[in-house]
Order: C-alpha cells, then structure tokens, then sequence
C-alpha cells in the first residue's frame, strides 16, 4: 500500500465531506418529517467517515494496477457528485432537486465499485458499504420528498 | 483518446460545475465591491466550460498510462474542491472561509498540472490554463474578502 497515495485519495474525500461540516443541519433538518427508519444523527458523520476510509484504501489498491483508468475516472465522477449532493440538499433545502444527483451518485458508486471489483476483489469489497449506504441515503431522499410536499427549497436568491 | 474514458472524466467536472449552475449569483455577488480587474460576468461560464474540456483531456490522456496513480490522485482532489468553493463562496457567502479551500484548489490544481507534465507534455500544457484562472480566482477571492470587510456570512440555521 503507497500511503501518500492513500492520503491524497483521503484528501479528496474530506475535501467532498468538508461540506457536511459546513452546511448547518439544524433547525430545518429536525424539523422534516421522516421515515420511521431513519438513522440516528451521529450515525451519519460515523459512516461517512469510516466509509471516507474504505474508499482512500480501495482507490490506493486499484490507481497503480494496469488497466485502472475506467476506475479511477468513476472514482472521481463520484467524489465530485458526494460533494455536490450535501450543498443542494442541506444548502439550498432542494428534496426534490437533490433527487437527480442522487440517482447519478447512486450509478457512479455502482460503476465504481465494479470497475474496482474486476481489477481487486479486496477493492471491490471495501466499497461495498458505500453502495449499501447510498441506497439507504437515497430511499431516505425520496421519502423525505414524498413526506415533505410543504417544504419549499431555500432562494437565496431572495435573501 | 478513448472517448468513453474522456466522457467520465468530463461528466465528473460538470458534475462539480453543476453548484455553478444551482447557486445563484445575484443579487448578492452584483452588490459586492469587486476589483477594478475582476473579468466581466459572461467570462466565468465560458472559461470554466473550456477549463472542463481541458481538464477531462488531460485526465482520459494521462489515466491509461503506466505510473499515473499520482495525476489521477491530484485531479480527484482537485475535482472535489472545485465541486465544494462554490457552494462556500456563494451558498454561504463565506468571503473569508472560502479562502481555504481555494489555497487547498490552487495547490490539488498545480500538483496535477506537474504530474500531469511528467508523464505527457500535452496534458500538461492542457492544465497549463487552469492553473493561471485559479490563480486569478484566488486573487479575487482574497480582494473581494478585503473590500468588503463588513459582509457576514449567511448563516442557514438562522433561517
């Protein structure tokens, strides 16, 4: 394993996380109705950064084997759509809006981790959990669209 | 060129481009006092659509190419920074406390720019502009934190 591989990859999904850390949950988060199955909020920074991990370690395995380009290149279309989800959902309060990048990080994850898996089952194991987990965010996108019909996104436009 | 690979490369920078497109700009940003060379507003689409092109070239050329795990390392962290400056400089209005992640871009885009160099001259010189407009972003994010030293940041849990 090549560590300063490994940090930068790290270094690009904090980069992505960094807005889960800057964009406020609270009040309006708190306030959304939602489904009996919702995990608990400290879940959320705990997978995120334990699955931060697993990505760093499967990206670090599979960059420098041959015939890692179409890997590495899902690998960046996800990081940039993880980014990009947490802004529009918690930023611009967008349930509906969000749904698209959802569904599109939800195919880049799906790409990523089989592309990972063809080249490094180990690989392709770690990031497992990333698509288990974007599964669940994105049932819980849809329900809190569907459980929030009221909810009107943020116009800062008009602030 | 493999094209499909140019393709992923390209959808994970729009993917980034795409809080440009949701985060609006006025009337917040016409009100602020900007420098007397801050480029004209038409200029800031145009440039970054032709940085993405350029961007996704050097990716799709240098990917495929043996020992090029740290380019492609640099340009996903540099992908997911540029997805996460918007939504700070305009979703929160975070004059100052984009100034982070902006010292964080500049430095993901010269890494890339050099390992990109390293191993294709072209792919280099395809970053080569990226680099000079991040430069000049960051002078203007630094003038505009300074020349207006009285605007807060939006604070969304207060809304």
């Amino acid at each position: 394993m090549d560590w300063v591989l490994f940090f930068l990859f790290l270094a690009a999904c904090f980069s992505a996380g960094v807005t889960g850390a800057l964009f406020p949950t609270d009040p309006w988060y708190t306030a959304l109705r939602k489904p009996s199955w919702v995990p608990p909020n400290w879940a959320f920074p705990v997978v995120w950064t334990s699955l931060y991990f697993l990505m760093a370690f499967a990206a670090a395995r599979v960059a420098p084997m041959e015939g890692s380009e179409y890997a590495v290149a899902f690998w960046a279309v996800q990081i940039a759509l993880n980014a990009v989800w947490t802004p529009v959902f918690f930023g611009l309060r967008r349930l509906k809006g969000s749904l698209p990048i959802m569904a599109a990080l939800w195919l880049a994850v799906a790409g990523t981790t089989i592309t990972h898996w063809q080249l490094d089952w180990i690989a392709g194991l770690a990031l497992a959990p990333y698509l288990v987990w974007v599964t669940i965010a994105a049932g819980l996108n849809v329900a809190m669209w569907r459980l929030n019909p009221d909810q009107a996104p943020l116009e800062p436009a008009k602030l």
